[in-house]
């Protein structure tokens, strides 16, 4: 007997067929008991087709006339979904009701395409469960304050659930999606890798962002924010099987820190080989070098992840960086055009074929010595590191390439991941 | 220098490609320096896709909850019209923004699929229009007071366009369809046709009603009661065409009575081969009758259109009527089962093969000789009358079906419909 919000994919909406299936396996949870407010996206396809329409369309320049037709656009296929959704709701016989992010309201700002959520009102929402009826809500979109449609941009829909669950004090917030949860690591580098049935949602953070991409990362910061538990789970389970094993499936993303999390020093192993890194040698040692660096490269809005400076040794230093890897190129002319010869070197190294592993987790803000586990059980394998980087609870390494699935699964056993949870 | 209605239809908003047409003529007119405002319909086929999904959804029983969620489904095919044809304009360096109905506001009734317009607020679309834009406005649909989404049923978008003029007080609205306006009679059947340059609205409402099915006729009773110039063109023309010209084409439907209009006694002959006649004989002359034959038959909810009850003779009358001829046999069932006993007579005779045959011109009123002068063209032509009916502005005759294109023909020649107007 709990205020329940779920969120269904595109893939979940991808035909009337699945439509149907969402509604029944809604249904059950309502029928159980609970208050169920539902965030379908659009019907997979639907918004790249209305895009499509529109590039065909609009002008040359997107200024910001433009972005509000677009969004103006966009939001229909959300619309059409929680329509839909209704109607096979009430075929299967439970009241039902859809609205759209205006209707709601959700109030945003006016950034178009990629608005924030101001606020959420909650009244009308509350008026249709207490009269026990199911409420469909548009994901992905909002309105602004003189009344003109905004959307979240790309994956919103997940932010919008989570937002009306935090508006709504829900219970829970189940994100159903084609995935069944987090894992250690991607089980196709590691078979062994295990779902977790919890991760903080910090760990998740650093887990999103280093390529888990099971949510977006907005809806998690905003869980965290407003401290919404918020569950993972799969959309491929037949809509029947009982709640209670529906509920305790999936990977729940808590904000609490309880005993349990604690336990799990390191809960999982992030990678990514999307990455290059860059380095100066003989740089002199002095105030305002990274930023004679750095700033160069931001200026050409490129993005650096990874950044590495050295102790110094008679005044000169080594400043290292890591880009996506199509960036590379243009990085490393950025620094041999604007910044080598300031800079009185123009001894710029690179190397496009490395990785980035990290291992995630809570509990390494409490514990000694882990770090140092990591970097001995790459020594075990032969694996030489050539960047570190910490945070208080992820500590990545650079290592070559060809030693990534290596890296990952001795990590993987190095930390007990395969072994199921204590 | 004036303000002006745009209304287009879904195949004008068919493809990328004619929303770029469409643009470039209402570029056009914006150049020109009108202040415009453009209601776009759906595009062609939008609306049944959408209805279409639903229909495999949505439960078997109808009830308002249901009818709520296909108006949510519904609207968003023209809001993707707007939204199109906004940066369609824009891309051709014209300011615009689209609203749907609810951001206008357009203010109706809660009768989902069917809704009436009770309003519509000016102020939002008045201040974008003194900056210089154009403002596109979603067709079909508008938003009831507790802020759900209506539509106003098929067709409705040339009500919406009819009833934003009104409230916008625009100079004229214009209706780009198919045809190329309202002619003296179908030109199939008479290819000395004419297209009339200006109709009343009361003409054309008997025209519509007719089946000359050029505008919705609400619409009409639109115009006509708030006095909007209402007036039908070709949206086949090329968008470049001067617009002096284009102003000039098409029929101008007019609520004022002016000379002109006075000397047109006959505007059009209209005609209608869907209809069937059924007359029920020697039926007593005593009150109540008519309601005791048409009640019945409103009972089995079959429409009505031509009634006619002779003087009676020795206290006993015939009693005929028209019906649609799909309704003919079901018609002659509940005659026969639940009305002839009663009556004592079971002298019911019918005809499928008949048509109806009508002048129309706001002229008549005042023009005594009309009706008579269409009795001789007929008999000059040997075609016997079964049925009259007259109104103010029209007169219907019911003939054998084989006579309808000679009838037309000698009428349209008896009136002068031929001759260019004076």
């Amino acid at each position: 007997m709990a205020l329940i919000v779920h969120k269904y994919g595109g893939t979940s909406m991808g035909s009337t067929e699945r439509i149907r299936n969402v509604a029944k396996r809604v249904a059950k949870w309502h029928r159980a008991g609970h208050q169920m407010v539902v965030v379908p996206s659009a019907m997979s396809g639907e918004t790249n087709r209305l895009l499509g329409l529109a590039k065909e369309l609009q002008p040359a320049k997107a200024d910001d006339a433009v972005l509000r037709e677009l969004d103006m656009l966009a939001s229909t296929g959300e619309q059409v979904s929680v329509g839909l959704l209704a109607l096979a709701l009430q075929a299967e016989g439970v009241p039902a009701v859809s609205y759209a992010g205006w209707q709601v309201p959700v109030h945003t700002n006016s950034a178009y395409t990629k608005a924030r959520i101001d606020s959420i009102e909650d009244q009308r929402v509350r008026k249709d469960l207490a009269a026990g009826k199911v409420v469909v809500i548009t994901g992905f979109q909002g309105v602004d304050e003189t009344g003109n449609i905004t959307t979240l941009g790309r994956g919103g829909s997940d932010t919008s659930a989570v937002a009306v669950a935090a508006a709504m004090k829900a219970a829970e917030c189940l994100i159903y999606t084609d995935v069944d949860g987090v894992y250690t690591t991607d089980p196709r580098v590691v078979p062994e890798a295990r779902r977790l049935s919890t991760v903080s949602f910090e760990e998740m953070l650093e887990m999103a962002s280093m390529g888990s991409k099971v949510l977006q990362i907005r809806s998690v910061e905003f869980a965290g924010k407003y401290q919404v538990p918020l569950r993972v789970l799969s959309s491929f389970t037949p809509w029947d099987i009982p709640i209670a094993e529906e509920a305790a499936s999936g990977t729940l993303i808590t904000f609490e820190e309880d005993e349990k999390m604690e336990q799990a020093v390191v809960s999982g192993i992030a990678f990514n080989r999307d990455e290059a890194k860059i380095s100066i040698l003989g740089v002199p040692d002095r105030p305002g070098i990274a930023y004679q660096i750095l700033g160069a490269v931001a200026d050409a809005n490129i993005e650096v992840d990874v950044i590495i400076q050295n102790v110094s040794h008679e005044g000169k230093t080594d400043f290292s960086f890591t880009v996506h890897r199509n960036d590379y190129a243009r990085t490393v002319d950025v620094l041999k055009t604007k910044v080598a010869a300031s800079l009185g070197t123009d001894r710029i190294e690179g190397d496009t074929k490395i990785c980035k592993v990290s291992i995630v987790g809570i509990g390494m803000r409490s514990h000694v010595g882990i770090a140092s586990k990591m970097f001995r059980a790459l020594s075990e394998e032969g694996i030489n590191i050539q960047m570190i980087s910490t945070s208080e609870i992820k500590t990545s390494v650079v290592i070559d390439e060809k030693y990534m699935e290596l890296a990952v699964r001795a990590l993987h056993r190095a930390f007990d991941l395969d072994q199921p949870a204590a």
